[in-house]
């Protein structure tokens, strides 16, 4: 990269943490846990956004913001799944940024939410950089995609707090293998939590809500601390 | 994207298509046959090269080379497999550039290749416009994306000429339709030719096969236009 591209691309990145630090504030002022979903095209990440509709009805006001380069199909799948969902087509750009999320916090999908789910664009690289103002990113990981990932992406996994491997019903399809995946992504990332589950089966779906219910506590239908 | 930016990404590409030119200049002269393979995560462009090293081996010379963020891993499997590859490790890009190859093409690798396979890095939209100065571009994707990635990120489907659908032992398992992935890849991308095959099944790998042997004529050990 050259000196002069670095140094815009540092200016952005800088303009970028300025804009998500409004967009934090608002998010604790409005009572809003918001999520940051990355992960590759086709890991899973709307299947998991149209389940988390499903297992937080009745229980928490939950939106979605679906990021893609094109098409609102998204949006009308978490839709069609019960929750209030917006799409944000970015065109050329490869990764949601602050200022975009900036722009949609008064829309009326957001209205009353305590949960946002944000599912950014399909890809492992570009959305890692930019803070959205998120309370924390998790990664999603299809065992489809191999489980040297972490290793190979290592700047995304180390930013997430949270890795889902999704699709473990197609485990034995593939070589995948889950502690060596759990611990690539611990090579890179020490700190990581990591869960198994399929959204096709439902089988480790638990992880993820437990997950949820330790961040959001409206979630918990019991007191844990006793 | 402000007006800054976009003005300096679009320095960036002009200056990568000056370069691109004369990494084609020099493929032409070297008589170097070169692919852009690009695809996600986990698609699968490993293994096709792979397997293509074992499809042309003692019948073509042919190298790879293999970007990704981090590790060795890749073109170590290659290597593996019987075909000369060089890593190009990309840190902190998302994307091959044809600086980055105009680099290594005295690299030992390449000596007297006439096939170039480049395995970019995995991701659906930054590597696709950056020319590298290939003959062609190809697409990889996998049935456990989805079928509707064409639509979500046609700018790498319009620039592709084949599209190498991957992966069809797990149809199954998914909701993937292959007529309905073609047909979406065909909205975006008129022109495109369609291949499905599995790298782990080889079932279909003569339709990747043939599409070589119509671009690289040493490949072909009959004269099919008899």
């Amino acid at each position: 990269m050259s000196m002069k591209r670095i140094e815009v691309q540092k200016k952005v990145l800088t303009k970028n943490d300025e804009i998500a630090a409004r967009v934090r504030e608002q998010f604790h002022e409005r009572g809003i846990f918001a999520v940051n979903i990355l992960g590759s095209p086709g890991s899973g990440k709307t299947s998991l956004v149209e389940l988390t509709a499903k297992l937080t009805a009745r229980r928490i006001r939950a939106a979605a913001l679906s990021g893609d380069q094109a098409t609102e199909n998204d949006a009308a799948r978490i839709r069609a799944a019960g929750m209030p969902a917006l799409q944000i087509t970015t065109g050329n750009e490869c990764h949601l940024n602050a200022s975009r999320i900036e722009n949609v916090l008064d829309a009326p999908e957001l209205a009353g939410a305590r949960l946002l789910l944000i599912e950014n664009v399909g890809n492992l690289i570009c959305p890692a950089a930019y803070d959205l103002g998120e309370a924390a990113k998790v990664a999603v990981l299809s065992v489809a995609e191999g489980d040297d990932k972490p290793l190979k992406y290592p700047g995304l996994f180390q930013r997430a707090e949270l890795l889902i491997i999704n699709k473990i019903d197609m485990l034995s399809l593939t070589d995948f293998d889950l502690e060596r995946a759990a611990a690539h992504a611990r090579e890179v990332a020490p700190h990581i939590e990591v869960v198994s589950l399929s959204c096709r089966s439902g089988e480790g779906l638990s992880g993820w809500y437990r997950w949820l219910e330790t961040r959001v506590p409206e979630l918990s239908p019991i007191d844990r601390s006793a």
